[in-house]
């Protein structure tokens, strides 16, 4: 269950307390170069850790090759990717265990699991398991570039509370003591048309798929989105004008019937405020069956969202890799 | 690429002007019983026909049982519905070939198999397909039943063209003489807790892969969805108040860390305007290479998403279907 | 679970005494030209019916194209394909309910399905199914043949109870008033090297998967098979003797490591007696819970496993059409 | 591509000479005690070190649990374990490069992977990922007894070379300076009824596929096997004796239309003769395109078939565990 994709396949594991978190990343075309200094760059920006707003947790993140490389090349087998765990302090969290802390997985892990679930930091569910899906993505990069090396994926955040002044809006968190939400938009560019399946597997679907697997993503819409509905057909129908299938405009974000058309591939997600906030809160303690008033202590993201957009990216980049390997022609 | 789910799996096929549509449910449990008449009021709803806006197209909907049932019950082998196509006119369409329609799946079709598509109506890409979805939620909805008697499944639009008041919405669309989008909500109530999977099969993930099939979807949300993005945590953080995880708020729309939390799972999706609109377009004509202007004659929906509700129930029916017949524990 | 394939996929349905058996082929390249005629030969080679030892049964199998073929070629989309059941008696089997065949399915699948399986005739257990396995078979040897013409897939019987004299084996079994074994050999020639997955799926594991869905196979062996058992290593290696990697002898049958090495793909498969035979056996009877003495009536094969060479044939293309479609390089 | 099982996941990576193979679990239930001491017995088993033909190489392989163990039980999320590879001697096989060894993988991976296969000991391909099945079957062998504490999957060698006195069969061998086959069976008793599915998933197909994917083995054989062949259908069917389904003879080897029918599973497998003999061979020379003559030196197991048994059991087990997990009713 904890896999993706059809012939480009993420495996991915680990725990935030664990000893280490990791990925499997079958169906890897042989030959592409890649080095540990290829991932240096997109696990930096997920880290964030230079932005104002973000948890200045240090992360050593140095990928370790476990397997699918040789003299430098992916060989065609399981490529297998781990990063240790270095910086954890299990304590913080152990203490909680009978107090679900709001916003987050653990009631519905220990519910599922049995109360056999690894509890410490958010255990599997914790966003520590992102720069797994960074790494993965460093790799699908390079296969998009190898089909057209004008293909760009590309995310930035655009909201933060609701303000286009990034800033600002990080400000008010601030002020206000509080976490904040914020949208974060993808585009991809010189793309081939034909990408994704009529039914079940629209390019809509597969990029929706695992997006929603990144934590604290709460919405994704395309093209015009939601501002669709306010919208006539006369203004929503982009115009094809010419024989490349370019279009006038492009609400419909580069997908049509499910199918990539060769415009800019323009999606955007909502994030939702860290569910970790310096706020005093109320929350159930499990045990004594009262309500309690909860506070985060320590390390965390005022607003999650800066370290959204890389993997963002990367879960992009996964899809889409799988979907040019996909096609009968190549 | 047709398929989907993995208990419970849908494999759908057909073409709007071919013999018949038609879906193979693998995976339903023995012993449900199920008649043509099981499938009347979910199918009427899907024909949208004596609402303002929908198309006054005939389609007597039969469902035709090739497999899987034995003594008015399933039999636990692969269940095979189909629908005749009786009401076409494909004369009305294959003019239209050289000529892409504007938001159509046309163009790409065309290009992404290699021309050999069945153009007609919008072929294997067309609404038509919906009534096997809607067919199928009608056996996932007795499967949610058979677990839980009070689960309810209910979608219903809750806004045309920007207007909460739906007569109204209409009501301008009609007098601009164009199609018009919408959102619709679906709520789903009385889930366990526990359904959905920590990294990439999220129920949000599995939802939205789903949803994304249903043709004209451009976004969804979960819960507070893009709203989420002006929030503080303290506000967006549904406090837990019982042991059974109800929470004071539900701004997660009943899913955190990917999982049901056994509070009302509430998500909405955009519906964008027809692309059939009767309001004359500019498009190309690839054959000419001439920008034409063009216009839709014929019957069809000023607003689709009429149409939606029904379809939404069922997708998300399929999923839950799926995910409660994983639990290990039945 | 009624599937198999990975982009080629088969998905099967359908019972014995049911309206009709189908397949939906998904994943087939579109520009195919099919039409009725051209599953004239292999179905007509799978009934058997002109020679000694199978049924009289008279079965007109016209394949009913539903979906996915469009101005006589595919279209890309599902390919769906149903044959109606018009020569059922079901009556011959109803009074069976309590009496499980020796050989048979019934008494598994009436424990699996809670006694609500269609037990007629087998129900979808029966061998009518394959006849939808020898169309999608027609369907894959032409996209074999379309990589390269010179691909053949042939099966044949090389034993009948233990007879190499196909007619001394079957007249043993009349005269012996019983139904009898054999032994069917298949050979692919002229696939590229580089066919198969090394863990998991091998070329090896894929056919005997889709191999062992043909009722009544019990056993498969590659190359020198069982014999290898028996032989010193230096007998059993292949050595390669030019550059395309062609062997002096094919010890191997063709897959080395998992994977095709571009010799003459060699398998064999055992076909147990019919389970339909005309000799009286005991077996119980379930609800009375006595051995009751039972004797078949009716229209059965003498030797089931003179139709298996054509559905051998099409499995075995199946999986290799899949392969091919896998490889990145088309 | 390297990934087995529907609820139980496997996916294996790795090659002989990187620094270690692993195997990722995913879908393992949470709660069940696992400790590297449960592992031992198994792993020592495989090793075949005290045996007279199988390899002095001195194996330390102790687990390492890299995700999805806290507090001595598995969690549910993802199970990680790896071997490191320490004891390897990576230029014995750089030379070999221009002279693919007879029987082994090294020509296609070559042409599969177009040269960037890591080509040292077998790479990916190699005897030494069977290590992270055997840790697999660990944990499918306890899912099988928490279903039922009397379930039990055994195999034993019960031929090598040609003789049942199996010492004398590998003194034949070592007399040859020769590697040679052998015959491995495996009985799984106290399954439950109706495991396996009709069509593509019969328990045959799903064992064979899994099967196939541990090197060497070339035929597999249920029940009477290939000498159901030579047998009436009189002799051949099982007859059921009483109401559990108990049948007086198991020609059919556990399973009948493909699902278990709660008597004893048994399959057995061929094994064919070690590729590396002591004996010299001829084989090309790719780059200077001569024959050559080649023998191999260093450490080789003379009969593979010695190792087989418990990697055979833990394939049969993980199979079992998947169909035990995916049975609706747990």
């Amino acid at each position: 269950m904890n896999s993706f994709g059809t012939i480009f396949r993420l495996n991915i594991f680990g725990e935030s307390h664990g000893p280490a978190v990791g990925i499997v990343i079958d169906g890897c075309p042989p030959g592409i170069a890649l080095c540990a200094g290829d991932f240096i760059a997109d696990i930096e920006r997920r880290k964030g850790g230079v932005q104002r707003g973000t948890t200045p947790r240090k992360e050593d993140d140095v990928p370790n090759f476990l397997s699918g490389i040789f003299n430098g090349k992916t060989t065609g087998a399981p490529l297998t990717i781990t990063f240790a765990n270095n910086n954890t302090r299990s304590a913080d969290y152990e203490k909680l265990r009978s107090i679900p802390r709001p916003g987050h997985a653990d009631f519905v892990a220990s519910k599922k699991f049995n109360g056999f679930e690894d509890y410490r930091g958010g255990g599997h569910f914790s966003g520590r398991l992102t720069v797994c899906i960074v790494a993965a993505g460093v790799v699908a990069k390079k296969i998009l570039r190898s089909v057209n090396e004008e293909i760009r994926c590309e995310a930035t955040i655009t909201e933060i509370g609701g303000e286009r002044n990034l800033e600002k809006g990080l400000q008010n968190a601030i002020d206000a003591k509080d976490s904040v939400g914020g949208i974060v938009e993808c585009v991809v560019t010189n793309l081939p048309i034909g990408l994704g399946e009529p039914f079940f597997n629209s390019a809509e679907s597969l990029i929706s798929h695992a997006v929603f697997s990144i934590p604290a993503i709460k919405g994704i819409e395309f093209g015009a989105g939601f501002a669709a509905a306010k919208m006539f057909g006369s203004e929503h129908n982009d115009a094809i004008v010419d024989k490349t299938g370019k279009t006038a405009t492009n609400y419909a974000g580069g997908i049509v019937g499910g199918i990539t058309n060769g415009n800019d591939l323009v999606f955007r997600v909502v994030v939702k405020p860290t569910s970790s906030t310096p706020k005093e809160q109320n929350t159930l303690n499990i045990e004594t069956e009262e309500i309690e008033s909860f506070s985060v202590k320590g390390r965390h993201d005022l607003c999650i969202a800066l370290r959204v957009p890389v993997v963002l990216e990367a879960v992009a980049a996964c899809v889409l890799a799988d979907l040019l390997l996909l096609r009968v022609d190549g």
